[in-house]
């Protein structure tokens, strides 16, 4: 139960081991860390491999039942199997660092600079225990991630022999397969974008070539700032083969730098019928935005105007 | 004959039809538009699929004989064919524009600006036919590819109703598919790389986690400037599914923000064991390239000191 990442994996190795599988998620969408349209797709997904999807549904109770346990909770929720495995999140642990007297920050985590250096001199964090900077927010956060991990490591352990690096920062990138699907995000969705002014277009672009054989759709939402244009964040959904999990890398590139989401058109990414389109499915979705809120590279349409009309003054 | 993009392209289309073809290629390494260690991977990939490739190798004569043509040339030439494709890549078709009183530039193209005006008042140009802007060269050159000609199009069309935009550059970003193999590349090879002092490294890296079935190797080649720690192009080799192709989109968006080699560590990339590596083959790639160079993100390493060692000073 909990259909997060850890779940959704779980239950594809159990799946392939041969069990049949029961998701019990308590909010109303599995995998919350994406907008509702795309936990839909990643429902239909497991259900088509005959996963049992129960959300909006609370365990109440879990009680031996003869050789296995029964499982009750809210929705009329009442499984007999043979095993639980109960999945509730991250949560650094800092009992070490407490004891050393290491202030901690958000949601608990120990609170490092950008150094990796915590409040206690020449004790240097790093990894899912402490609270990353956040690239897009400018803030520190808590999002635990191996890729973050990896770096803060690296930056940590130089700093700690006399180096003196910063972390650039984490745009919370992230990656998950459930079956033939592959989810994927970079930056902030609408409800994460504080400060900002936040919209999200959702667009179906091809992965390539739909006159070639193999064609997959990927489903993109990009999320950008209506005041300025900037782009905040895209969340991906598509096909094993339609490699949405590297290029959620490009629009992860393109934040990185602070792009604006009508910029995004003048990357210039590789394009060949069988893998690609002239503008590259990740562009088919920035192009959506700019049209919607009459974005058009740097400079802002005027309010009122279509951004065709305006070409022409 | 003739082994670049189209010829590599109808060979595999050609046996798809179920024809025996004969590759015949006068420089020594098919898809010469790549380092010679990665054009050797394409000719293995082509004789896997029982194409006969011929490099080193000039056709000096088509004959009719009998029913079909005879083709010899040097290296003992002597093939008896029902089809002859002739490859001999592309040209600009200027002969319009020139009846206009266009001046011509790089490789005989149309002179555009990055506005994409000729010479002549009000007459636009874009597409195969004009050298387009090199961003990383800040030069024109001659490089007529699919992707440049759709922004082309777009700025040359907005600015002949008024507007004011301006063609970020080419990066010349270009893939092909050739049977399994995918082979991409980005910005510029040693030779190309007029004003730096370039430098390649080679790296083979998993395109996931080898402990996860099906990984595939990518072969990639990354190219910066050792004066500047600049990186300046990549080059990758990889099976359909490593995802090489959308790979290079990642350089390809580094580069287009003018990234150091080394500062490539830093992006935000995604991860997950079936898919990807903690640092993403693009950036074991570049961290291969600032080990072998000496560069530690934006600053160099002093001469002779190794960069381990450099980092405890």
């Amino acid at each position: 139960m909990g259909a997060g990442y850890i779940g959704l994996e779980m239950t594809e190795a159990l799946h392939a081991r041969g069990l049949r599988v029961t998701v019990v998620e308590r909010l109303p969408q599995v995998l919350p860390t994406v907008d509702p349209e795309l936990g839909a797709l990643v429902s239909d997904e497991l259900r088509a491999h005959n996963v049992d999807v129960r959300t909006d549904t609370t365990v109440q109770r879990i009680t031996k039942s003869g050789d296995g346990l029964l499982v009750t909770g809210s929705r009329g929720l009442d499984l007999r199997t043979d095993v639980v495995l109960v999945v509730v999140g991250a949560r650094p642990d800092t009992a070490l660092a407490e004891t050393a007297g290491v202030v901690l920050g958000v949601r608990g985590a120990i609170a490092v600079d950008r150094h990796m250096r915590t409040s206690v001199a020449n004790v240097y964090a790093a990894g899912d225990c402490v609270h990353p900077y956040h690239r897009v927010l400018g803030t520190d956060t808590y999002l635990p991630l191996g890729t973050t991990a990896h770096k803060q490591g690296r930056i940590a352990g130089e700093n700690a022999l006399g180096g003196d690096r910063e972390f650039t920062g984490s745009l919370g990138t992230q990656v998950l397969k459930v079956f033939d699907l592959v989810i994927a995000r970079t930056g902030l969705r609408e409800h994460e974008a504080d400060g900002f002014t936040p919209a999200t277009v959702a667009t179906v672009a091809d992965d390539h070539k739909r006159y070639y054989p193999g064609a997959h759709s990927i489903h993109i939402r990009v999320t950008g700032d209506t005041d300025t244009g900037r782009f905040l964040g895209a969340q991906l959904v598509g096909h094993l083969a339609s490699a949405a999990h590297k290029r959620v890398d490009t629009f992860a590139t393109a934040l990185h730098h602070g792009m604006t989401v009508a910029d995004l058109e003048d990357l210039d990414l590789s394009y060949t019928p069988p893998l690609g389109s002239p503008f590259d499915a990740v562009q088919m979705a920035t192009q959506a935005w700019a049209r919607e809120h009459g974005w058009f590279r740097s400079h802002r349409v005027d309010a009122g105007i279509p951004p065709q009309a305006a070409l022409s003054q």
